[in-house]
């Protein structure tokens, strides 16, 4: 029944030209993950089972719960969904002790932060550096991360996110029902193998780009955040803020920047 | 800058053809609304502005927290991104003491549910009645959305949820940045207006349909839900248990039925 986040499902398909058939689907897998520091749950959120060390890393780097490698001693599964992170100890008394945040989804990286100004964590900005990129590579990293995919074109139904070194070669690419568990996933695996700060990278989004989206970048220090679709008032807002360049739209040959263009390298050719 | 849930932003664009330019652009609002019972902040939600009452009324609904309108006594606004609710005694008293949650998000609607088990809610199934709609005004749907659509054409960034007789009459539609928070306005006016249970309706989702989307539709006795995209696989497994028809990939001519095809009036015809 499952293999590779995929469901399998029979179902009854209308076709375009009316015709009906019953025939077998693939769906992708959603299922919650619990995730535990110790004995203490701290989230729940609904993901495509796989990579979930990863996930669960990803989301403590985010949540401003750890930000050096070593500041985890162990993560390891228990059963299918559950997740279990062990703090090294001077991190687990800091986190008694200015404990802000209740149970947290990670499906939205806002759970448990009651208060409003909560919200931004006010990670420090990405410090100006000569990191650029040019159009061509620009353009072509949808499709890199297009071809990464293994689950899309079956189930039409999975985000995905990539961090690409600013010459264009996909580093890490992960896949999940969730746009935000896609993210943790990918900034995950590179926190859990010590390359952080990513600040000679990119970080693309197969969906939209929210203010989350742009703040998980900054906890990873990736100083491009690049989506395939709309960016929200708030992520252009924290990025520009942040020091962040933000693309946005980047489709086929177009694309738009919302902030911090000078690190696009633009041949800017009035019209001849 | 704000205007309806958009705001304008000058941004940079590269066309097909390679051209640049400068221009204004337009954004969905992303703004972060806390939802408070009382003095209690249960919740913060990232959400476009506008119809935060019906959001906060959805999402109580949608928890479990209130089943009937009279448990509300009362929903206001304190400035622009805070909305309290205060409920009748009764229902205040109950939350006291069984109180299972910490700290919600309604962009997913499952944070505070610390453990595994308290994610699905355990409502009622649908009871089964005779309610059926035919193809052709299922087919219609989306694009009947689609024109109440007032942002998503000048944003390509927003949600929009669907209520719909079962002879396809719109009767509320609303939009936001979360898919889960267009739901929750679309349950919450109708859950305000006292028109529950829908049991002759349909919900229409732009996105994707999650475990969680055909819970709150649930939540609201809604026997039919449709997705413009893919469901998910516990979408699929509770809208079965839920005897809910649940229909994903509708578009154009074309749709998957994945649950409960009873209630979608099919002409078989063997192909002549």
């Amino acid at each position: 029944m499952k293999e590779d986040g995929i469901g399998l499902q029979k179902i009854i398909r209308r076709k375009r030209d009316g015709e009906l058939e019953y025939l077998p689907d693939e769906l992708t897998i959603e299922e919650p993950l619990e995730i535990r520091i110790g004995r203490k749950p701290i989230a729940t959120t609904m993901r495509t089972p796989g990579h979930d060390e990863e996930l669960a890393a990803g989301f403590l780097l985010s949540e401003g719960i750890v930000r050096t490698r070593g500041q985890i001693s162990s993560i390891s599964m228990r059963g299918d969904n559950r997740v279990v992170v062990e703090l090294t100890s001077g991190v687990k008394s800091m986190l008694n002790s200015t404990r802000r945040f209740g149970p947290i989804s990670s499906s939205c990286g806002l759970c448990g932060k009651t208060s409003i100004d909560a919200i931004r964590q006010n990670l420090p900005a990405i410090r100006s550096t000569d990191i650029r990129i040019d159009i061509e590579t620009l353009l072509s990293l949808p499709e890199i991360l297009r071809k990464a995919q293994n689950d899309f074109a079956r189930t039409g139904g999975i985000h995905a996110a990539g961090i690409f070194s600013v010459d264009g070669k996909l580093k890490i690419a992960r896949e999940d029902i969730g746009r935000h568990n896609a993210v943790d996933k990918t900034l995950g695996r590179a926190f859990l193998d010590e390359l952080l700060p990513l600040g000679k990278h990119l970080l693309l989004v197969s969906g939209r780009a929210s203010f989350e989206i742009v703040q998980k970048a900054l906890a990873a220090g990736i100083p491009i955040v690049a989506a395939v679709s709309a960016p929200s008032s708030l992520a252009v807002e924290l990025a520009r803020e942040s020091n962040q360049t933000l693309v946005g739209f980047l489709r086929q040959a177009s694309f738009n920047i919302y902030t911090h263009i000078e690190r696009v390298i633009l041949d800017f050719r009035p019209n001849e």
